[in-house]
């Protein structure tokens, strides 16, 4: 018989009422929510009002509650919770990327000093297992790399801008669809991406990597000729959370990226999210699923709870045995373009392939020193925009010419 | 510390040889291969001969040996191995779907007797961790159904007849990659995708068919014009490795469907593997890998054999918690084609949507009673083929009426 599990959840919005609905549907897991903490006293829910409390020592200071579910949408109050109640000797399950991004570690030791389990599948990719599978089942593997479609907006507008939309339309009609919110910023600017990017990066490289580390350029500039120049490359734009290990570095960072046809990730479309990883054996494996929505990403905080019961833990099998570093000093191939030709001038290319001009905007295609391009604040630069257009990375210049020179013979 | 596996090997061939290299390039698994029975003792091989050894009796007997792992092509020698390894206590890999699914539900209790472990991942869609997830992270959930594309050889030729080659063409091209047998009947004909159906309808709804008990039909008669027919409804052929809960029955068949434009499975192309499941709170999810394949299968093996470090075993509890009938008596909407008419009368259409003759080939399209279908052989009628052309089935015939009526109001 499995050990019941007493759940004090925190939050009742989108995601906390699908958990509290699926467990209801749920008979075999033996698990109960005895208490729910939220916030607003006012607001009208459709449990009895004796169900709901506001204060979080209310589920903490419960010696009855063992596990703590944290779904609210306040990252530092979630903070607070997260370790207050890790403190207090509760697993703990989070959907909270940003708080995990930037407290992992922490998070991770407090854990296992107060030898209990915090888990948080549904943080990346919502209800894609990728957490798990990177844990369990290709710990045997060495993945040595993933593209990652991690957030759901930016897929949705950049497949409509793909069928012709301008930006601000697609963007206007993934909020009447409930798949952006009114202030989009965090996924179009792609923080909600780095965030994943960050949590991801942990698992598959034991790499530790702050999200203010981390580079992130989201699709906001978006035109159409940026989505005519990626159809001219057999390609299509997609927002990466991406990394590759290059030698004994690692890289990482959120850009757009000319994914080409004959990538598994060309027909991901809409707000799905997937992750393809390309692992040393099993080669290359996709994922793909809902990022997002109330009962799918329940899904996963129920699978988490449920794990609990078999003792599963995270093993960070990755940290132990990968000496890897991040950095980003590093070459790469993009496409850059801006309204005039002379803000092409504001990022020095190692090598220029081609520049041509093409109706109202300049375009340069070639080689860039990552550290060169990540100085340009390409969010707020609504004449600018750049996508990655190959996954060929190189440490050294020398390399970057050694390249050019193939490409040329 | 984990404890150190000795392995005892059967078979060296394709994914023996992978199995042996990615053990090599794996120092964190803590496991050794001791001997290796084969069969041929002439045939030369890329290691010394003293590893080789040709009776069972070796492995089986040696009692430093403690898991098997069993990666030989034939399936009734293969019976014996696994049986007597289980039998006399050790744990079991097998990529063997063939035997599993022929004898699934005794080798289980026979493991369970012996309190020792079969895990056989590589079986299913080799490299994708299919069985894993299935038994893990989705206990919690409720799959409905799932849509496999299982064997690479008849994806491949699929692939190749949409982009308008001939079957034959496309089967020799198939062969001269690699991807396909001389004798190509146990993949054209279906009946590897349906061993792999077997073992997935026992984890997925506990349900124990025997191979015999499901119909297989394969893509050995396609026809350019069934291409043009799949194309004309924005759809694909594809082999797919189907199943489905219909209120309390389960139902599941190997046979070409047209798969819509708006499926996962739409752009799963080449010799690639694929599965989407349909789970009632994670709702669809699609992986996507490598199903065959020396190292993409052995790296599935690896992950079993590091499996039993940690002491992990499939729950079977679909088993425990269904109460899933297996049946055949169901109704079905089909594209049917034959080269004369009067063929198409060999199976009586409880309702027909329409039919016409195109060319030299003749098309009905509407719903039949699954029994009535498999009672031809279509393999072996050359004359003759069949599509399935919605996921829509009906346990009764009111039903089908009344869906035939509302598709007429
Ligand atoms: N929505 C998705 O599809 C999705 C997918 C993956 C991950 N996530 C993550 O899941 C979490 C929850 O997202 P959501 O969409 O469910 O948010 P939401 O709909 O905005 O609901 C937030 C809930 O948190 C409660 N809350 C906020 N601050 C609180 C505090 N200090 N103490 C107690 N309760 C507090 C709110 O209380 P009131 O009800 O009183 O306002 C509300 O019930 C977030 O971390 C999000 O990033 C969401
Ligand atoms: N190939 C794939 O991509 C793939 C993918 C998934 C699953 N599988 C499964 O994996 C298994 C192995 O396939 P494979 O492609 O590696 O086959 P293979 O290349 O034909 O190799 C078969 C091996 O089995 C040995 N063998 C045959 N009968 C034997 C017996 N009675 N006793 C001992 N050894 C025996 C052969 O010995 P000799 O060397 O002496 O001839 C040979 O080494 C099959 O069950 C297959 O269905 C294969």
């Amino acid at each position: 018989m499995k050990k019941k599990i007493n759940i004090g959840l925190f939050g009742y919005g989108c995601v906390g009422q699908g958990f509290y609905k699926v467990l209801q549907q749920s008979p075999n897991t033996n698990a109960v929510i005895t208490k729910i903490v939220v916030k607003d006293k006012s607001k009208s829910r459709d449990l009895p009002v004796q169900q709901f409390y506001y204060q979080p020592s209310d589920i903490l200071l419960d010696n009855n509650i063992d596990t703590v579910v944290e779904l609210i949408d306040d990252a530092n109050a979630a903070y607070d919770i997260v370790k207050s109640a890790l403190k207090l000797g509760k697993n703990v399950v989070s959907a909270n990327k940003k708080l995990i991004a930037e407290h992992l570690d922490e998070l991770i030791e407090l854990a296992n000093t107060q030898q209990v389990t915090f888990l948080y599948e549904a943080s990346v990719c919502a209800s894609i297992p990728i957490i798990r599978n990177i844990e369990d089942y290709f710990k045997s593997d060495h993945i040595q790399g993933f593209q990652g479609i991690c957030n759901g907006t930016t897929n949705y507008i950049l497949s409509r801008t793909a069928q012709g939309l301008t930006y601000d339309k697609a963007l206007s009609e993934a909020q009447e669809l409930g798949f952006a919110e009114s202030d989009p910023t965090l996924d179009v600017d792609g923080f909600d991406a780095k965030y994943k990017l960050a949590i991801l990066l942990k698992h598959v490289f034991g790499v530790s990597a702050k999200p203010e580390d981390i580079f992130n350029c989201g699709i906001r500039h978006i035109k159409p000729a940026h989505v005519n120049f990626a159809d001219n490359y057999e390609g299509k734009l997609k927002l990466y959370s991406y990394a590759k290990q290059v030698e004994d570095k690692v890289i990482g960072f959120v850009a757009p990226f000319v994914v080409p046809l004959s990538h598994p990730n060309y027909n991901v479309e809409n707000e799905f999210n997937a992750v393809n990883i390309n692992a040393k054996f099993a080669h290359e494996q996709l994922f793909q699923g809902r990022g997002a929505g109330s009962v799918p990403t329940a899904s996963a905080v129920l699978s988490d709870v449920q794990a609990f019961q078999t003792g599963y833990k995270y093993d960070y099998s990755s940290t132990k045995y990968n000496d890897n570093t991040f950095t980003n000093d590093f070459y790469l191939k993009i496409v850059l373009s801006a309204h005039d030709e002379s803000s092409l001038d504001a990022i020095k290319f190692e090598h220029t392939a081609y520049s041509e001009v093409e109706g109202k905007l300049a375009f340069k295609v070639g080689w860039v020193y990552f550290r060169n391009l990540i100085k340009v604040d390409f969010n707020s630069r609504s004449n600018m925009f750049f996508a990655v257009i190959s996954e060929d990375f190189k440490l050294r210049l020398s390399e970057v010419e050694h390249a050019v020179g193939e490409a040329l013979v």
